[in-house]
């Protein structure tokens, strides 16, 4: 127990330099003119989302909590009510938690995207320092909280299925934060766009358009509050799935101090992430990830050492984090602008649209390779490196791999935040005219954040994808406690093969939703947009004094994102109780196999083919292929927009269904086993 | 053996209904003018195309060959010189059946676009018939040269490993024959939309167009010779799987039967399928489909009970068939012109091009739900039926599903062929001049053929989907056989998972690389098009006597396929060879189990959406969303143009990468439990 009670000191540590780094943001200066107004504005829309996101959320876990405390784990009329309650209170607790985080993002990301772009006017190095710790607040309090919390319950109850509840709310919260920003952070974008860039031809973020303050929004709503509540959530199912398989083998401790000096070892590497002045603020978020790596490692391998921890399963975890870095790179290879890929799409964009479509998809069917490869070696590698140990041993090598990967989460979390903090002290520097040098410095900071933004997408999803292969092991794990067999996912059993058809294609159902959200609702306020520019008098022209009616917009998304999560998030989790309700846990064992596989698939396919359109486009408007206004820029500016949702919306947000499908089916495994049809 | 000898006889009796037809066809008026003059500049282009392939295939097919003879199903050294002889010499039959079936197929077709044509000037009818029947002796063809080749095989040797190798000859040739002829045909396609409808706005097929003959040679070698080659490796496939299964319960005579009765069901729907003067040429394609199906019952019905054959075994395969139509049918609901998709995706165009892909993609997204819970169902019902029938039987149900689901192969294979023919139909009508009133029944005739070759497609698809796994079935009976332990394909053993994440990507990468493929060559081709444009004086302006130089485009056409079908084909082989040769028959088993679940999730993700974007373009040309020249128009020409490499390239050969990559894993079997290195 000594090493949770680390973890909790640890996550104390970090509150602590997330509450420092706020403060420090807070106390920065701000610029004169109209910059807090428009701030306000950002601010203002952010919260309403978030208040109107979580009103609904709210009757959704209450919902949820009643049904939990009727059949969870078992119905009450066979199994004991205190149990029950224990798992509803963990349930609420990580759907708050996870609220919260999103909470404290929202909160510093929309004050520090005020004080990035003042600080810009001084120069590159203040800005992005600004931008960084604002962004590693939402690291520290995000990973801080999750590790709290798994260890506090876990002292307080010993009981894994507390913490599975647990991470189920905060996943299941997940799931509806990231669908419901990623729909809202796109429509608003694509519209803003489309009618900007395209119809009208003017800048980006210009203040004549009205949609421009809810594409700002929709950074901190989509981007922060999303992708906070999202590795809060896979950072906590990794906890739990490692506590279930670690449990008969008393391997708790090793467990939490790993986990513990991670976000040690993530701390000290926010603290020492500085740019010089004439930096490269890419190098810098680049050199931190690497400090925090090599940390972890060498406090790992000391403890191991020291302590007498179990050495092969240290070595399994190395596996983890390192071939979470090798699938960072290639996603960079995939993306940046710099490399064979983007450039082809953009000399391939010269012959038109459908060929930018073409070879961008084609180039993201390619970069699942290296992944999913990565993700098979490291679950293969950490299994063997961990057989000698004996039974049980080999799985908690996949399960310690996900924790490896997911070690350095901190650092990646705080250069996530970055990204749309900076992107949006960019719009910020454009509306409130801060002036050329000023919209230069932002540019370059916005541009090292879509570069990292790729690189820490495929380390979210590569350990998403790992933690979900520990998830499995958990699920059987659970299994076999009540059944005492250990149940086999034999493809060849028609049960399981028939759960892993319908599974494949749960991902593919998922961000097909999802993407017609953000159709539908683009397609919405591009009607707006149209309707103000015709009704309202001198916009067009930019009259002096003339504003558009920035809160429709907002509304048009709001509204419009809180109608489509709802039904996309429930599909999946309906649908995961029917497999099991109709096949039992062997139906599950093949559904949530196939979810994995084609999960993985699709959230590689549309987070790389995402980044490479929107990089292949700034690569023309970077003067390349016939630069802005060319027949080659159109064409990249419609691959953009396809892209915009694959990578913001969709992608992204596959492998929060994964995982809370993966849950779901672990804390109903005694329903499926006790009422299932088959 | 007495039902494999019926198997002989209806082959034969197909073989004559093909004979006559041929004959019919041909003896058939043609329309004077210039029409015999294009039609044998097609004709002379689909040979060269063909013969240069097969040139390529045979140095390829011989290196197999070679390679068979010293280690398959042992090496030489260890097993018998004479059992690996009788491999190859299969496996060179099978290829050179499959190029045959492509001979035929391309002899035929190119008599019947003319004849059909020609024809038209008389009215729909004789128009239809000469269609039609074209395709009926490809379908005759394919289907007789398959139950032919496996019935004698199995009448010589008795030994299921022979008719193994000899669907491995076909499906090899069948995977470069689709690969190779789908590039052709969408390089060419591509490029004549690009520079005709969009550039030059002259009408789809005008004589000026340089890649005109190029792309009605491509409906040819990709849409006739390649989905023949597809077909007929699917049926072998389906029936090698089932001889392997259902040789140790003793169940040939029953497999044979029911595929006999399949054939002639087909027989008999071609013979009566007829299109009155008014008549709607689609409810004939599809009133030919139902009566075979109906024929097809009865007969196996009675065939059943007047033999006392295995009960649950006949029910098995009907499931399979009705699923068949069922996954047909809710393709024709995700591409049909007056379902919802397929307008919603012309009304989203409206917006523009990013719409049409996104929403497009959605729902091809989404069309894969009814497809995989199908098979999923079929297979699962299968088993089911069957499992009180003891061991080894359930698994046989699954694999006479599919026997049952391409029971109606010939027919479907008819109805497939006629979509190209009147689609050259209608190239020829309108470079000859004919006539709008030929241009009006050639391009109803075309639409009818548009909506059947999507049922169809889902129909292949759904069966290559049942008979992997029916191969993966085999695949562990012959790993049984050898080493007397019934493997289990678990998916939490980490050898398994590691070939089943490897084998989700296989798919993924086979059909970029063919998309690369086209984008390659058709901005070859436009380029050469642009050259001819700018050099050839009259050309633009359509002054008589000047031609362009249509060899040129052919040629590229060819040079380029030719050249991407080898690596795309050779990369799945090769990636299969190493899973097992690493990980042995478990991962293999993995592999193939993930091979099956992206390739069918890509499948029908690729041809819905590739339909559905042709069905909305044509939507739209009929006057709906702004018509011909709107910007929904633009923008549904684009999605299109995305759709091509979709739909008639990458789709469409992934069941046949599936297939062969199965086969090679029984074939190579022995050597993996031998060799490798887990």
């Amino acid at each position: 127990m000594s090493w949770a009670i680390f973890g909790i000191l640890v996550s104390l540590v970090s509150f602590g330099v997330a509450a420092y780094f706020y403060y420090w943001v807070k106390s920065l200066p701000t610029a004169e003119g109209s910059i807090s107004e428009i701030g306000n504005l950002i601010r203002k829309g952010a919260f309403t989302f978030l208040s109107r996101e979580y009103r609904i959320l709210s009757i959704f876990v209450g919902v949820v909590s009643i049904l939990m405390l009727i059949f969870f784990p078992q119905p009450l009329w066979k199994g004991n009510i205190l149990t029950n309650l224990g798992m509803v209170i963990a349930y609420i607790l990580g759907s708050v938690f996870s609220g919260l985080a999103g909470y404290i993002g929202i909160s510093i990301a929309t004050i520090a995207n005020v004080k990035a772009a003042s600080a810009a006017r001084e120069g590159l190095a203040p800005s992005f320092m600004a931008g960084f710790r604002g962004g590693a607040v939402m690291g520290m309090a995000v990973v801080g909280t999750s590790l709290f919390g798994a260890s506090i319950l876990y002292i307080f109850t010993n009981d894994p299925n507390i913490v599975l509840a647990f991470s189920f709310g905060a996943s299941s919260l997940a799931l509806f934060a990231k669908a419901g920003g990623g729909i809202y952070t796109k429509t608003a974008d694509i519209a803003a766009d489309l009618i900007g860039k395209v119809e009208l031809e003017i800048p980006e973020d210009d203040p004549r358009n009205p949609a421009v303050i809810a594409d700002n929004v929709g950074d901190n709503v989509g981007d922060v509050a999303g992708m906070g509540a999202d590795l809060f959530d896979s950072n906590i199912a990794a906890i739990a799935a490692a506590i279930v398989i670690a449990l008969p083998l008393g391997q708790i401790d090793l467990l939490f101090c790993f986990a513990s000096l991670g976000l040690l070892a993530s701390i000290i590497g926010v603290l020492f992430s500085k740019v010089g002045e004439n930096g490269d603020p890419n190098a810098a978020l680049n050199r931190g990830t690497y400090i925090t790596c090599g940390i972890f490692t060498v406090f790992t391998l000391a403890a191991t050492l020291i302590f007498n921890l179990e050495f092969r399963l240290w070595v399994a975890t190395i596996v983890g984090m390192v071939v979470g870095v090798i699938i960072g790179l290639t996603s960079d290879y995939f993306t940046g602008d710099d490399k064979k890929p983007v450039k082809y799409v953009a000399e391939a964009s010269k012959s038109g649209p459908a060929f930018t479509i073409l070879s961008g998809i084609s180039y993201g069917l390619l970069s699942s390779l290296p992944s999913l490869a990565g993700i098979g070696a490291a679950s293969l590698l950490a299994y063997k490196i961990c057989e000698p140990l004996g039974e049980g041993y080999p799985v908690m090598g996949i399960s310690m791999a996900a924790i490896g990967m997911l070690s350095i989460v901190g650092m990646i979390m705080s250069n996530d935040a970055y990204g749309p903090i900076v992107d949006n002290a960019r719009g910020l520097a454009e509306m409130c005219g801060l002036g050329d040098q000023v919209l230069e410095i932002t540019d370059q900071l916005d541009a090292a954040g879509n570069t990292s933004k790729a690189i820490t997408k495929g380390f979210a999803i590569g350990a998403a994808g790992l933690t979900v292969i520990a998830l499995l092991a958990a699920f059987r794990e659970i299994v076999f406690e009540y059944t005492g067999e250990l149940v086999s996912f034999d493809l060849m059993d028609p049960l399981v093969l028939f759960g892993a058809l319908i599974g494949t294609v749960v991902p593919a159902v998922f961000s097909a939703m999802l993407m017609m959200g953000v159709n539908r609702n683009s397609q919405l306020m591009v009607d707006e947009i149209h309707r103000q520019f015709d009704t309202i008098e001198g916009l067009r022209e930019g009259k002096e004094g003339v504003q558009p009616e920035y809160e429709k917009c907002i509304d048009i998304a709001t509204v419009g994102a809180i109608k489509e999560l709802i039904p996309a998030g429930l599909t999946s989790i309906i649908i995961t109780l029917i497999i099991g309700f109709v096949g039992g846990v062997k139906a599950i064992g093949g559904f949530l196999s196939g979810n994995i596989l084609s999960g993985l698939l699709l959230a590689m396919l549309m987070s790389n083919a995402g980044g490479l359109w929107d990089n292949a486009k700034k690569y023309i408007e970077a003067g390349n292929c016939g630069g802005k206004g060319s027949d080659a820029h159109k064409a990249a500016v419609i691959g953009d927009t396809v892209g915009d949702p694959f990578k913001d919306t969709a992608g992204p947000s596959i492998n929060t269904q994964i995982t809370v499908v993966s849950l779901v089916s672990s804390l109903a495994a005694v329903l499926f086993i006790t009422y299932s049809l088959f």
